[in-house]
């Protein structure tokens, strides 16, 4: 198992979040409120995406399409567009020659990150857990 | 603003976690790891049904489609095809007649659920900033 470099307390913080809060707690009222928004941004290249900004800081159009693997030149231009719609990057053209456009995420964007990092937690622990039930599924 | 339900403590250890694990700490080689697995979770339907599992426990296939709203019986099929082998939820076949089929979160579902939360709290808190810049957006 690969450790995550994050702070030893913040990591038994998460887990005991993710341990002492049930999730047939959360309130139907404010889940039909976030569907629509949580389509949005669970979304496996947004998420990408927002990965790739947040370690690298600001990048270009081109830098992101070579990050981003698989990702095509129209789903690249179309999912960043959303997050600057939705207040997640902003966008920036330098009017240089040949003009360049760069992206950068805004504090909406990185709050956005921090609450996705329970998911790469959870990830990263159940990694093995998932490839068995796969390898399991499939010998069936 | 509606509130969430959650215990306040878990609610500010969620918080505190958002803003003491600073996104860009990621590990690179983790999230090569991940970026597969979290593209099949971070899927809209995948979270939409998660939770309404979690709601209301065990839900017969048309109980979903029902509940699920706008979704196709294909990729409602497809997608609980893809949670099951991803040991996400068990699959029961009555043979009564009519024969049904039900669903139910597994352990795993379930936690992926918990993990999710941090993601839930950030679009109840966000909603209303995410909507300016829409609306920003938009009027240019």
């Amino acid at each position: 198992m690969i450790s995550l470099p994050f702070d030893e307390s913040a990591i038994r913080r998460a887990r005991r979040l993710a341990e002492t809060t049930p999730p047939d707690e959360c309130d139907p009222r404010v889940e039909a409120l976030v569907n629509e928004l949580i389509g949005r941004v669970a979304d496996k290249w947004t998420m990408i995406i927002l990965e790739e900004l947040e370690q690298q800081g600001t990048m270009r159009f081109t830098q992101l399409s070579r990050a981003v693997t698989g990702i095509s030149q129209k789903m690249l231009t179309q999912t960043l567009r959303q997050m600057e719609r939705d207040g997640m990057v902003t966008r920036k053209v330098h009017p240089v020659i040949p003009p360049h456009v760069d992206y950068t995420l805004t504090d909406l964007g990185k709050s956005l990150g921090a609450a996705f990092c329970g998911v790469w937690l959870w990830a990263e622990d159940n990694l093995a857990r998932v490839a068995a039930a796969r390898e399991a599924f499939d010998a069936r």
